[in-house]
């Protein structure tokens, strides 16, 4: 594993440009246990922030209201252990932005984004591959999950990297995006 | 993998009896995206039924309704996805009634509970272990899964097996039961 760690990992929360069931190209809402989830996960697997990228003014405000809820709040001293994890949230007002701050952060690093979604591409990259991938080839890895029917084509288009969706044992593909992002950093960063 | 299916394995979210953070025994209160996540994840991978457990009538009404809003109402037209997910709930106002209704779907089959929780403990079974129990012994398994904090030691002791908690690269151990749900899956049912 060289000196690989997790600490290069980065998630992103898409909230536009993601498709709606007609495949229009929308803004979602935030979804409070989104935040939650993905950044207990976060904490979990030693991924370093999770960004939560929206345009909608209003809706980086509510994000900023969730967290300080349980960082200065009333749940602070409720659930210290929600606060460890929510600390890791950063919003971005796009996906370009996130990845200038993960370039920041990471100077001289090459930082390669990962599309994800639950359908077939000939382009789609196997887990196991993208495990060798972020354990031999320094760098910053940012994840990229899509709320509402996923990730535009554009996006999709314009990320280094696609992985593959997630398969069951059945032909249904309609897991939550909590669910997705949890199997994906345990197939991608998971240990027994 | 012999006659093994999925379609013997069941899932139970388990309200009552749960821990508090003090470790007190409670009732938990039904959360509307647990039900959409678990059961979305057992459509996903071949799981014949989800029980969600609660003595509580009014949790139980609960459940009900917004099963009733995606099976029938306007979310039935909406999102068939959803439904077609729903349908696997089954509502049980304790573990036992649960395992009595498994035991009646596989007659003359052996019926075994597996505890899952986040704390360490020296009888736990690693997962490829319970991965190849399921594909070698005949028989239901139910995965039982705790809401707030957690399973109670009654319920661990009683349970036949104690799978091992999810280790990612840190020493947080608070994912969400919708998280832990996801990758328990996942290990015991995946395939790349």
């Amino acid at each position: 594993m060289n000196n690989w760690s997790p600490s290069s990992v980065y998630l992103a929360l898409l909230h536009h440009p993601v498709k709606n069931k007609n495949g229009e190209t929308i803004a979602s809402a935030v979804t409070n246990l989104d935040l939650h989830d993905l950044s207990r996960l976060a904490k979990t697997y030693g991924v370093t922030a999770v960004y939560v990228i929206t345009p909608l003014t209003d809706q980086q405000a509510l994000v900023r209201k969730i967290i300080s809820h349980w960082q200065d709040g009333w749940g602070a001293t409720y659930n210290p252990k929600r606060r460890e994890a929510l600390n890791l949230i950063r919003i971005a007002e796009n996906l370009e932005s996130a990845i200038d701050e993960i370039r920041t952060l990471n100077p001289a690093q090459l930082v390669r984004t990962i599309a994800t979604g639950a359908a077939e591409n000939s382009r789609a990259m196997p887990f196991d591959l993208l495990r060798q991938k972020m354990a031999s080839e320094t760098g910053a890895y940012l994840l990229v999950l899509g709320t509402a029917w996923g990730l535009t084509d554009e996006v999709m288009a314009a990320s280094d990297f696609l992985l593959s969706p997630i398969r069951g044992h059945t032909s249904y593909n309609h897991l939550s995006v909590r669910a997705a992002a949890a199997i994906i950093l345990d197939r991608v960063l998971g240990m027994e």
